[in-house]
């Protein structure tokens, strides 16, 4: 088995480790080490080295897994088409994340960006604020991360719809779901737009210029999925008119975000370093996931959150049983009657 | 009728003034104004000049009225003595200081004012965050505002009790209530403090340097309270040992707080300028309330809102009929079998 690290390796893998021969890769090793393994454990999700190291087809491992929900960094068509099982991380950040956004809507609503300015220049300066009761969030991705999201800005009172792959109402999470070829139809309703959607064929670059003429003058925009769903030009283009109030993005499309980036001070533009999922714990919580995962594969059981290679995410229900793949207090989240819907697609 | 004003006048009192001799006043006056008047509007309800231009007993107004929930302002032995009736303007602020709260508990949880911090820097600084689902809150007041931060904080997640002049459990906004002379007891246990209670003898320097010793080296304390409730030393003490983590002021001994105080650049400390309720529409909301309470007043109707002058806030249900002086939607609020517990003290 090995597993593809960074900085650091996976906690608490002892129990793997009494059961395979594990190792501890850095990028530049993958491809002289792969070949012939079993198991490729994704730790250093953020790597891009996998589709080149990728073996000969009678050398491929049988199982690899991503320390991530977002599986796009394994896009490529030899694991694709072949027989190797991909799972990813799926639920391990659907809270954090969701807390992580409704902190963003309260810090645009209460405009506590600028407070912070001007106690920096020890400057009292009253203002009015936004409420958010009764605003309205569009949440795009209906799979556990945006279920999550939809579930805690609901609480928090605001009116939740969503975007997903095809249009239905009453969903127990989001209500009312557009379908994403709705998308303009139903931007200009919205005065929180969160993206959490996987990165596929289909989602690459939906917010575009067009998309984001359509937004309210006031409406913000949080990119907590992936950075290419967005045109990040032409969401520049649209802070600097004034198109939009505001954006927050914790993902780029170079991370880290270059120092000379013209991202990190555009006006109404908060930039997160890729972390709206890491809470404390939640490496322990990956390695957990995948020590579970490890001992159904010795086991000969099915997997948890197989991936669907050519969706490019975790279906829900239509693959899954019942109950399985899903931790606790998650049942609710993929609610019933629904077909298979984009997981989200991140760390 | 006298209208103590700041820099600008309600709006929307032309159904006033068709009915009254209005006459809109500066602090300095008040006392010329004052005497005869029957009715007095607080519309700025950070003056301090009325105990000074308080008239004789002989030409008292009848009815004082002030555009804020605390009535601190007022706490004065001729006021309170009289046969002047005070109402207040408690409901306008409870849902946006709930908000508000809930920000900043997200802003602490998410490390947002470091993140802030390294965007200015263009610097990309991961790191964990905390969770706040089943972090725990202890909300000190149990009056409207109280409630309506008990409420919010619990639906996003947070474990929530109260503190309030007597004990109790199953309370419907807050859970377990606990008497304010046990505070010493349940500190330990609190993530996240939140002072939501009036100023009075009893609650003044409640947060001394004993309760702050008791508290959590990690928690935080948010006071949209009154400054007094608090004992501003001790509180600079702990944060500069890190006997606690952080605080939230909104509000100040000295407003607008001094640009020579310590108090911007305390480590942990984030400093609003008093402005947690007031929300755009605020003030529409405010003059509202006046203009309704003046209708009754004329048609000699129980006014709403009235203060109990020597508790310091408006009692719940013991001095109002059922359903009285409650907004759409507030009913709830007070809850089932409460005694007269603190409304909240602020603008």
């Amino acid at each position: 088995m090995v597993v593809l690290c960074g900085a650091g390796r996976p906690p608490g893998l002892a129990p793997v480790e009494r059961a395979a021969d594990v190792r501890y890769v850095p990028a530049d090793r993958l491809a002289a080490e792969l070949p012939g393994a079993d198991v490729l454990f994704v730790w250093d999700f953020a790597s891009r080295a996998v589709p080149a190291a990728w073996p000969a087809p009678d050398a491929v491992p049988g199982w690899v897994h991503i320390a991530s929900a977002g599986v796009d960094s394994l896009a490529f068509d030899a694991l694709r088409n072949g027989d190797t099982v991909l799972t990813n991380s799926r639920g391990v950040f659907d809270a954090a994340i969701a807390e992580y956004v409704l902190g963003l809507v309260l810090a645009y609503a209460k405009d506590l960006p600028a407070t912070l300015d001007a106690q920096r220049r020890r400057d009292w300066r009253h203002r009015e604020t936004e409420t958010i009761a009764g605003r309205s969030a569009l949440v795009v991705g209906t799979g556990p991360i945006g279920r999550a999201i939809a579930r805690l800005l609901s609480a928090a009172g605001l009116r939740v719809c969503g975007v997903g792959r095809s249009a239905r109402r009453d969903d127990p999470d989001l209500g009312t779901v557009h379908a994403a070829a709705d998308l303009l139809g139903v931007l200009p309703d919205a005065d929180f737009v969160v993206l959490a959607a996987p990165l596929t064929a289909q989602t690459t670059g939906m917010i575009d210029a067009a998309a984001l003429a359509t937004m309210r003058p006031g409406a913000r925009l949080i990119n907590v999925g992936r950075s290419a769903l967005v045109r990040t030009d032409d969401l520049v283009a649209a802070l600097r008119s004034g198109a939009i109030a505001g954006a927050a993005l914790d993902v780029f499309d170079t991370e880290p975000l270059p120092a000379d980036s013209a991202l990190w001070t555009l006006p109404g533009l908060l930039v997160s370093p890729h972390m709206a999922g890491d809470f404390v714990g939640s490496l322990e919580e990956l390695a957990r996931l995948f020590v579970a995962n490890f001992d159904r594969w010795r086991q000969g059981q099915p997997l948890q959150n197989v991936v669907d290679k050519h969706l490019g995410y975790v279906p829900s229900r239509a693959t899954e049983p019942a109950g399985a793949g899903r931790r606790a207090g998650e049942a609710a989240a993929d609610g019933p009657g629904q077909e298979g819907l984009p997981t989200w697609t991140r760390t």
